[in-house]
């Protein structure tokens, strides 16, 4: 039978929260989703994530948040990163490092997907090799299931894509989140494992990638400090669907989500 | 009457020319494309451009070459890149740059299109401001016309955005390349302009951007200098068609393309 | 008669400001200086520059201030640096940026010293070249005197080193600043020009380049962020002595100075 | 019985091999110097090594060959820097890299003394934590002496003195290298560990950190790929002298060396 997975890309402020209110439920109705994963590296205005808002976030109804370089923003919610079952951090920090890289969740038929988020290094942080990392990080999660999901949060295409080739015939999906824009290069690779540079995001998108149009601009243009400050209108949601084959955890389909929500 | 610009992504290599010779006479025939601009950094051997690449590019249709930062990767290529009338390279190279940023084609019916190419700052080469520089060129373009693509060759989604919304209701279309992966972010701006975050690439899909995926993996794996080849299998070529109202120079429409050459 | 100028390196927080006053009028004395020039990015707090400070500063000796990427650190003192005629900052930042870069000051005994400031772009800010910023200042400036003296805030040696080879003979002396550590290749270049890649720190040295020690290395091995604090212990004052020929504006010495305050 | 070490700083190409040629004799005479140790990652033309290089190198006198970034340009070496005993690359480069981290060499009268390489990250190569690598390897190589010299070649100020404190009472020596200027601020931290944040460069001073200087300044200016030639004249030896208490590993004197060779 397969399984289908719902991926909601980076979640910025209160306007993604809001967007994701609006339409999740939908989604999950219409695609028949059994896990609802999402990115929630800014869903705290704008930058990092707290108790509330993951609270916020689990309640509209996402089983499992992954994250990113933005997830250590609010340092208030570390002893919170440290213990939620259900949150991600790239698995590629340091040890030591709060939190966990990698989690297994069951869907409601009691099907186990393991989550893995990785980070990128191309232009990025001084983190262990992600491609290293993935292979350990695979092996361990093998143990429980072939279904795996991987959120690999990078800014250059050619670490992603190549992530992708990596990882193909070893996991069933490879997203990538970060750049905030969706890319339109979903396909199920040779092994099996399915494909997307970048899930895209869900928030405002009268913006720069979720920030206030004139403040990313006038930033680009003095090169002065900026506050930044998450935009407000016209609100959509940014995803991709991925239907797995349980057995072989083989993907049988990718589909890219991106809904307007006014 | 409207004008309908199709501009091709990044042309890797000769498989990427190989594309563009499959598939370029259907696409201009099927979408009624009045002027051809392509990408074309890489189309001799991956890394810049020769005369002899640059001829063969317009024997096969393209009326108008833009390039990036690889354009200056065959150090031959110079004085062609200099003289070359139908080629130009990121307008915000310091001045005394060979080449030129900007020019003025003419479609068959006599339209005037202005071409401009710039290069983003983020992550990339320490070029002058991409958005003062925009500026300079318009106010020039527009002297001769109201309709003008920007190439936007840039790395970063943040600096991509932010120049399209910048140039919003000035120019017809905001396109950007360098990552060679096609976004999934088209539309028409607030003011009229087109805009895609990236158009995608031409040439090789079994690759990591136009690279044998085995040897991009090995980079990110060892670390070592290696030497990169352009992969050959599964050709695609990647673009979008824009359809611009020659009074206005507003956008009526814009559309992706994405074919498989095989 | 020759011109002996005393150039201080980034004066780092309260300990830099302490520093200062405990060997300022000493040195002067000592050295018969004629002006004093600081690098002040770093004065409040190790980020910035405040109204507050500055006045300290100049209270102290300090003639001019030179600064660098800090000094947009404190937002609330914008206003200020727009006004304070005594201050600098980088001159190549983009035009309609608050300060100016260069400020033309006098001696006690009449003689004018034009003093420039310049930011390197390798591994820092997206600013104009330095080298073309540098021909257009100088030239305004020899219309006023001849002994210039530039502070090239910058990273990497090489574009430091270039910059003062490229200057040779046109200023009377290029001093480095950023590094917080003060490099030991002073010299007359052939051209006349005193050169030092950089002047070093001003405040403590029981330090990570003046930030305390526990908390860089925490923050290298931890990758999170770390709020910095300025350390406290072994104070000392960084600089360098340079004394010009007025006439030709040609460097007659260079002298590295390192004190310890304590 | 104190242990002398001489280290020098990155030999830059024919002109560094000739400065050592003329004047390393002496100075190991003068400073009755039991072990020397070089930093040869320049050496072959100015990037890379190669086995005649390296041999002549050793025959000049050196015991122990450091190296850093550079040390792969080279792509014929590769199987020389497998087997070479006396040649070490940064210990943090990934597993599976050729070549090895640390070692152990023997001075004429009998004594140990570890050589441990590690290369930053800030600003440079994604490599595994040299904080973390430095902490494993010495304690390895503690196994075997506690006389341990450190090649820390990195270019951030702040990640080299950091690595000095934290290794503080650990090492005998942290040397930086790779920014070829040396730097000023030699000294014997609390713990015992001698620490200068540079060596410096063996080779043409009348360059740009070797590189021909109108090259280098054409290059910053005009932002073309440029093809970099090493420098000639002006010969210059940069370097370091260590006096080590055998017996517990401390440092008890550092002396810069910044010799003329003309
Ligand atoms: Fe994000
Ligand atoms: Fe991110
Ligand atoms: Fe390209
Ligand atoms: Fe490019
Ligand atoms: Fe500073
Ligand atoms: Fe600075
Ligand atoms: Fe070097
Ligand atoms: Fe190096």
């Amino acid at each position: 039978m397969p399984v289908k997975l719902l991926f909601v890309g980076d979640i910025v402020g209160a306007p993604g929260r809001e967007a994701l209110s609006r339409e999740l439920h939908r989604l999950v109705d219409r695609h028949c989703v059994d896990l609802v994963i999402a990115n929630g590296e800014n869903a705290a205005g704008g930058f990092g994530l707290t108790e509330d808002t993951a609270r916020e976030l689990y309640s509209l109804g996402v089983d499992v948040l992954t994250s990113g370089n933005h997830i250590w923003d609010k340092k208030e919610a570390l002893p919170y990163i440290k213990r939620e079952e259900w949150l991600v951090r790239p698995a590629n920090y340091p040890s030591g490092t709060a939190g966990k890289g990698s989690v297994v969740a069951r869907t409601a038929g009691g099907i186990k997907v393991g989550i893995l988020n990785l980070e990128g290094r191309v232009f990025m942080n001084n983190l262990e090799c992600p491609f290293r990392t993935a292979d350990r990080e695979i092996e361990l999660l093998k143990e429980q299931t072939d279904v795996i999901f991987v959120d690999f949060h990078a800014e250059a295409t050619s670490e992603k894509v190549a992530l992708g080739w990596y990882l193909d015939g070893r996991v069933s999906a490879v997203v990538g989140t970060h750049t905030h824009v969706q890319t339109a290069d979903e396909r199920i690779l040779a092994g099996g494992t399915a494909y997307l540079s970048d899930a895209g995001m869900t928030g405002s998108f009268d913006s720069v990638i979720g920030i206030k149009k004139e403040l990313a601009i006038e930033k680009f243009v003095t090169l002065m400090p900026t506050r930044f400050e998450v935009a407000r209108k016209d609100l959509r949601l940014n995803g991709v669907v991925i239907e797995i084959d349980e057995a072989s955890g083989k993907s049988l389909g990718i589909e890219r989500i991106s809904l307007s929500c006014s």
